[in-house]
């Protein structure tokens, strides 16, 4: 489920201060990442990304701005690609919702779903001006970031298209696990589960097939299904985790803890009493309601579905401006006979 | 807006009397068009197919099962072809919510969108057989019905996206209208209409994208994203047209008619209070007014939003079962950690 | 369900003209009501108030501002009662979507259940000054509006709570005649339907109990309570009569009409295919698919839902101003230790 | 936010095993608390409750039947209460979600805002006949249970009401935090919050304003209106953390841990970076945070919002039989002109 890869990690957000002011009017300068100083090998930049899925197993860390930017705002429109353990830059692994759970190795359900968003403070880094693609140009910044956040939301349809089939699969069996799987109830939850994922997955793709071809020969997806895609996600997600939760039950909230289940004199008492329908193992029940509980109520994905690749007024925003009203506009007019 | 087109329409739905029996379960067996006799030459068929969108307006009327049939309902796995002014052939044009408006010559709006059901009466037709595709086959009722309606419920996400785009269009042009093109809440429920478009333009798009070659050569939608578009139809459409409501404000329920507005006492009366935002002609306004009402009042259109291709219910079967839950649930098993 | 009572109608809503501007700022200084000329005996108004539902069967008008004013419209502020046949007040009745159906005597479905809002026009109206209230009081216009849209919208959840209920019997009936009322997913839109009665009735019910005595004596309801109610009469009404569609299927849309119901050739036929479950005669499943059309594709009332009373964005900032903020921040500053 | 009191915790949810067999049709028996023994002095009790908000800060265990049953059920339906400290009675507390914060004592938030909910085991527990309710009774279990959700759900919708005025608190705070308490869609989402908890607020107020007397002098809330709030609880409570997500960005997912804001490398980089708005101390943001992350993250209580007194299906189940439907289909048919 990780949205990264291995190669790289697009550095965007910026901690941002009080949002209500641009970068150069923020009283701290450095709270958006800008150019503290340059040289002939290259530039000294200052500031804090926040958020950066994966960059600990990323090898580079590439930086871009956070926004559109104005002719005041000119140190802050830097682009550049790092590797991830270049001096001065720092990463900070927060906290998440179920992090100690891996560390205590208990209770963790799986070791394979997982995701941590460190905050990466630039303290003072250089980059050389070979791996320097932006330095100056505000006329471009609005544009590289409406061009990333476009594939972002897009690839976040696909992504969490596929979490959702995972959720749906975890649903199915905890029903059949409970003994529910056949009430009607529950089957209609499933479906919305099912329903969600395709309507993700389904505006995903077409913008994809959509994609035009640039000039430079590269490929540009279709920015308003991307963004109806994402718009989607931040709220649908949330639905979908609510629809797993019922589907589940209640231990999702409360599940005693694997040593507990260990215990010699306690152990016993609850392998009896969490055993579900037939002959399914109850560590096996326990696993899936651990992973359900990951699933719904880990911090930093849950949270990128609502955040990740911008919040959802930034995807209004982008519908609107990008959808054709004047062609939306000329076919009521026609339809209304009135002359245009 | 129609979306049968000039050479053929298929009846479908039948009219079906108690929906808890099977055809043949029903004390008036003409319920379901059937079989009623056979000779060399052809059959003859008894029943009603209703809600036949634009059969007046098709050369052929094409008939299939509305069902899945068993054993015992041989005589209604009846599929065929037939000039729509064929003998015993009667269309029944039923009332529709604003029918009499453009009969009346006033108070239309426009004239280029308007839709027609009618009730098709089979009063013992007969088929030569050369038009007979399907007579007794009672195997496969169950998936022409299925294929036909996978189409439908595709082809209806375009369309209706494309009538989102005229609503859309209508209310950004009554908010000009009205002075409240500016106003942040009607920004975003223009944007909350764009949004619904999208989702049924995109899921539309990637079930035609997603489509398979069939062993004939053809190509077949992909089942599960035709039924995801049609899902938020039944759903959105409703919404959409209250979004634009609430856009254009309280005069699409009872605008003046076009009689009080030329009458030569009240008229200039009308003329002055209609008035709207900067320059725009009164009766262009009421005509923008019109075209609302009919896009949102008028019960053919806005109701096969709901039963076009089928209920709800109908789609929500088809997602679950057209869906691979097996793949789903190996997803959840590999992430928990669960041999499988 | 008709909202004003026999005494009294509440003549609010102004046609408004380029809603972007105050009334004084309009080309035309009469597109919200005003006082043009005054003497001893009384005052003139000149202006056109819309959507007055049953102004013709009231006996008195009473006339409001329709929002808060300033200093520079202080011919706007005015307030005042007369009689529904008073001299210069014209009752201009417009289209809604069925109205001609009862003027035919065919397909009516129901002539107890109907609503018409005419268009008043003021055209240089004498008002005594035993009746005048408010005159240029332009301080009080605000509240005088509020408090009385406050009563109208808890007064709504009351109202349209009572018309969800004869939806829903509706909806039940017409699932018996068709022999679907023990389907599973029928079952559960009824109760859709229900709770959403239950939830207007419940806030509407809140709103009068936690009534205050005002220094008057008299009480006034609960705003935030109300504005509650209202907010989802104005979404989940759509979704009702969406919900009633379903239900019912598409009959709804294009039933043939009583004339060919009754036609000595094309009735007999009718008659057989429009029959439902049991032994239910005909005619009653045409007279409730009749009043189903009515109930969701009525003009009038369903536009009242989301217009009556002021549109959504006037409820949602009535409850943002008049709920306790401050309180609600503390409740979160003392929860997360921080000294206020 | 605890529901319990002190004096008393109301065991209810036994552990159910194989949710489609009743209590003795399970293959272990006691996979629903029954009656194992009796002798003079009172009865033995074998099983399990799950999630008993507050066991361990209650004096009183109050335990009820949880479901209605059959006559073959009869040990099953049993209802006493005990002290939480009786012999064979093992309250084993599960992990939440963020259950190590508080024992780690960094990154808490807050001390004031939690919840646990053990499950009970019942290891064959002898109760004395005086603190014996029901033993046997079967033909009251239904009854018995339907009594106490009913207050429940009802009791619910005022707690969860005041949760999200906390919440929304919460979020007006962050908003200003971070510069962004002006922005419409903040104040949009904000409104959006208020009638969240003006919705549960009013339907359960109404619910005990409508309480009838019962014949033994207690009264009795409306059980229709009291469904009506938790549907919407276990719904919108969702919603609500979405929205308080939406409102304070991305650092409800990942903040640096307190430790590292006390690292004395580490801390004064990220006590920079982390500043918002004006002269707010870092430290006062941080903690907002961490309340944001434990209302919105905190299984016990975020799941509590959906099964909590039963799932959604029960308070649907229960609107639906407790509603008059003969009243509201007699609406419809005097309207239709049906007689009755």
């Amino acid at each position: 489920m990780q949205t990264n890869d291995l190669t790289g990690n697009a550095g965007v957000t910026d901690v941002k201060g009080d949002r209500s002011l641009s970068p150069h009017q923020q009283e701290d300068k450095d709270l958006y990442l800008r150019v503290i100083d340059k040289n002939r090998e290259g530039i000294f930049v200052r500031g804090a990304k926040a958020h950066q899925t994966g960059s600990l197993s990323s090898h580079e860390i590439i930086v871009l701005p956070t926004r559109a930017l104005r002719q005041e705002d000119e140190d802050y429109a830097v682009a550049f690609a790092i590797p991830a353990d270049t001096k001065g830059l720092i990463h900070i692994v927060g906290r998440s919702s179920l992090d100690t759970r891996e560390l205590e190795g208990t209770d963790c359900g799986n070791i394979r779903y997982s995701k941590y968003c460190p905050t990466l403070i630039f303290d003072d880094v250089f980059v050389p001006w070979e791996r320097v693609f932006m330095c100056g140009e505000v006329e471009f910044a609005g544009e590289i970031v409406g061009r990333f956040s476009a594939f972002h939301r897009q690839s976040h349809g696909g992504c969490k298209a596929g979490k959702i089939d995972a959720m749906t699969g975890a649903a199915q069996i905890v029903a059949e696990y409970n003994g529910t799987s056949k009430v009607s109830h529950i089957r209609e939850k499933i479906i919305d589960m099912i329903h969600r994922a395709e309507t993700l997955y389904g505006c995903s793709l077409a913008a994809s097939y959509e994609g035009k071809k640039e000039p430079s020969g590269t490929y540009f997806i279709d920015p308003v299904l991307a963004n109806a895609s994402k718009i989607h996600e931040g709220k649908e997600m949330a639905e979908v985790g609510r629809l797993l939760v019922d589907v589940a039950g209640g231990f999702v909230a409360d599940l005693p803890s694997d040593r507990d289940l260990k215990n010699p004199d306690i152990g016993p008492l609850l392998q009896k009493y969490l055993k579900g329908a037939g002959d399914v193992p109850t560590m096996n029940r326990v696993k899936m309601f651990r992973l359900i509980e990951k699933m719904v109520l880990e911090s930093a994905d849950t949270i990128s579905d609502i955040h990740g690749g911008g919040s959802a007024a930034a995807h209004r925003v982008t519908i609107s401006r990008e959808s054709d009203m004047d062609y939306k506009k000329r076919c009521a007019m026609r339809l209304a006979g009135i002359e245009g």
